[in-house]
């Protein structure tokens, strides 16, 4: 089941430029950074409510974000959906027809398991659904 | 200040189907549904914890919304932050050089007082910010 946003990501080019943008917009500072270089992103992490504000800044021009930016100009990258149980809704998901860009989660920043819908499945937007990470 | 994210707008050519599918993704039927004459804009609102997701669909093409879908590929739109004191936080945030769109708030939908964020103030990103309507 869907719990929350879990939170929203925003890729920006300049990850030092942007993280002072959302500190004095949101007036608070950020709880974590966290690089996950398999995935070619640096992570900055806001609290919002019950959600977070997620910078992504690429480490390397050929990472996800990496070719996302050399496509795309700066701004909301994806919506990340907290759920309770993420095996449980990918397979409700697929059964409704809706894309999973990987068959399995995979381990994501801020201790959490993830799984990509394809921005086609749901009128051009990425949707990430996550859940606190149990085991990799 | 900003308590939380109210809701994510996301701007769709087809509003009845974008309705089914993040009826279907969320698994909840949408709570409201809301034309806004004066922006050219039928809203449909799910909830999704504290927040909500706002389908945006233009009732005319030279509305803000269609004048959006007409350039852009249809996705996310806006991300809206919840604030306990409007006026407060304009002044705040154009102290610290973040430009507003307008002057004074607008009358938005869902009995919202509402203010835009120029995007290249947030990297790309329209933010909102909103209270709950006090008058008009």
């Amino acid at each position: 089941m869907i719990k929350k946003i879990e939170h929203i990501g925003i890729a920006v080019n300049n990850l030092e430029e942007a993280t002072k943008t959302y500190e004095a917009l949101l007036n608070v500072s950020p709880y974590k950074t966290e690089t996950v270089e398999r995935e070619g992103v640096k992570t900055v992490f806001f609290e919002c409510g019950e959600s977070k504000i997620e910078l992504l800044g690429a480490t390397r021009e050929d990472s996800p974000v990496g070719k996302y930016l050399s496509k795309q100009k700066e701004g909301i990258h994806h919506i990340a959906f907290y759920v309770d149980d993420l095996q449980a809704e990918m397979r409700r998901l697929q059964k409704q027809g809706f894309q999973l860009l990987s068959e399995e989660p995979k381990a994501g920043a801020d201790g959490k398991s993830i799984v990509f819908l394809h921005p086609k499945s749901n009128h051009g937007v990425l949707v990430e659904l996550c859940e606190d990470q149990t085991q990799f």
